[in-house]
């Protein structure tokens, strides 16, 4: 089986010009076949109270609206996409910018309503493993943004965290996968105020023992369980930590395998 | 040779609802390999407004300076593109959205400043059609907005038209090509003030006529000039008129050859 590698960045690489061309040029470097999952973050919100639109919170979620996801499909498809995918070119990099419409890519379910209407947000349902193959034999390099469609003609807001994540699951059949998640630390840390902390390798037992000694707590345990259910459906390994992991010469970084 | 069609549409099918859906579905039902080409118009001017961007012009002529590029970017690349292709999965065409900067599929250099100077306008240099062909035998359907970019990391503002002329051209090494150009009208018109009298056929010598005659003026002869010089550099043939003629029922248009 021939590696695939996929990349998640969020909104603290793609807000700042600088450490997005900086992660660019790292990404244009890195070996074999290759896909970027990319969140748009705080300037979506940016853009929408621009236009007046206030994002709704409920419970500290935000809530997608038909407004919001014009917002969304505004910023994450158009204007963060497709400029990654012109720098990327600029770097050699034969890039081509999709959201899961596009070659019907990642299709899913509007999310049902509970106790909150989260509005046109989407749970992933399925991965076209074998379209997204086309373009990768072709040798394009999916960038992704964090929309999905449910079929129907409707776009979804999708965490860009699952799409990476189901994207592997999907790719996982014809691809021994990784999926690397970019954040601002170093990696899933030992102890919060020491930065260079990294616990470089968990697994499964690992886990339970981390979780037991309330090392991994809060926001961490969803973004870690993601990880595992990933390693659960097909995905070869996990990293976590900065951009810095996807150079050679660095190590720093958490490790995440069954 | 396998035939190709290439179909471009404005702004006042893309603003209305209506009329998109309806224009899809005609698109959906058409055989063969074809690309929808779109531009986005008072979307842009509407949402750049709301922004508090003032559309700049000289001479009756946009600029397109930096921020007026963003809301492009978002508008044409995200909000209109990424609706299309949502809309034309639910009716079963497996389409994909680009801009000239996905693939590298279309080059273009930033209009040198002359008397004016335009900003961030593009005037196409190299339309890569071996990296188009690739989606195309991947069975996906290309849908275009008018950006491309200058492969050093710059989008830039693209004509609609120009840029499915652009492409017909380049396709046509590979696929016997004709575009279809959309508008309000049902063709070329003999007599402006009769919307059916629709001059079914232009070739290079009735063009002379047509001029000499001043039955075609204005805003039209750039239009046709532009279908000319398609042909000229291997198109087969241009169509001009509403929408219906994408129906084999309908034959009121106008069919431009050399």
């Amino acid at each position: 089986m021939e590696k695939l590698s996929i990349i998640k960045i969020g909104g603290n690489i793609i807000e700042d010009e600088t450490s997005l061309n900086a992660f660019l040029k790292l990404f244009s470097n890195l070996e074999g076949h290759k896909i970027l999952v990319h969140g748009g973050g705080k300037r979506a919100t940016h853009i929408a109270s621009k236009l007046g639109i206030k994002s709704k919170m409920i419970n500290g979620r935000r809530i997608t609206d038909a407004e919001t996801l014009e917002v969304i499909t505004m910023v994450y498809g158009g204007l963060v996409n497709k400029n990654v995918v012109a720098k990327l070119q600029a770097l050699q990099v034969d890039a081509i910018g999709l959201t899961g419409a596009d070659i019907n890519s990642i299709k899913s379910d509007k999310r049902p309503v509970k106790d909150i209407d989260f509005g046109f947000v989407g749970d992933v349902k399925k991965v076209a493993s074998n379209s997204i193959d086309k373009l990768i034999q072709a040798d394009f390099t999916p960038v992704f943004c964090a929309i999905t469609h449910d079929g129907n003609g409707q776009l979804l807001n999708t965490n860009a965290d699952t799409i990476a994540s189901t994207i592997g699951v999907g790719m996982s059949d014809i691809y021994e996968t990784s999926i690397y998640y970019c954040f601002e630390l170093n990696g899933v840390l030992q102890d919060f105020s020491d930065k260079n902390s990294v616990i470089k390798n968990i697994n499964t037992n690992s886990y339970k023992e981390l979780l037991d000694a309330k090392i991994i707590t809060d926001g961490m345990i969803p973004k870690i369980d993601n990880c595992f259910d990933a390693l659960n459906n097909g995905v070869q390994k996990v990293h976590i930590g900065n951009t810095a992991m996807l150079t050679k010469e660095n190590d720093n970084f958490t490790t995440i395998t069954l």
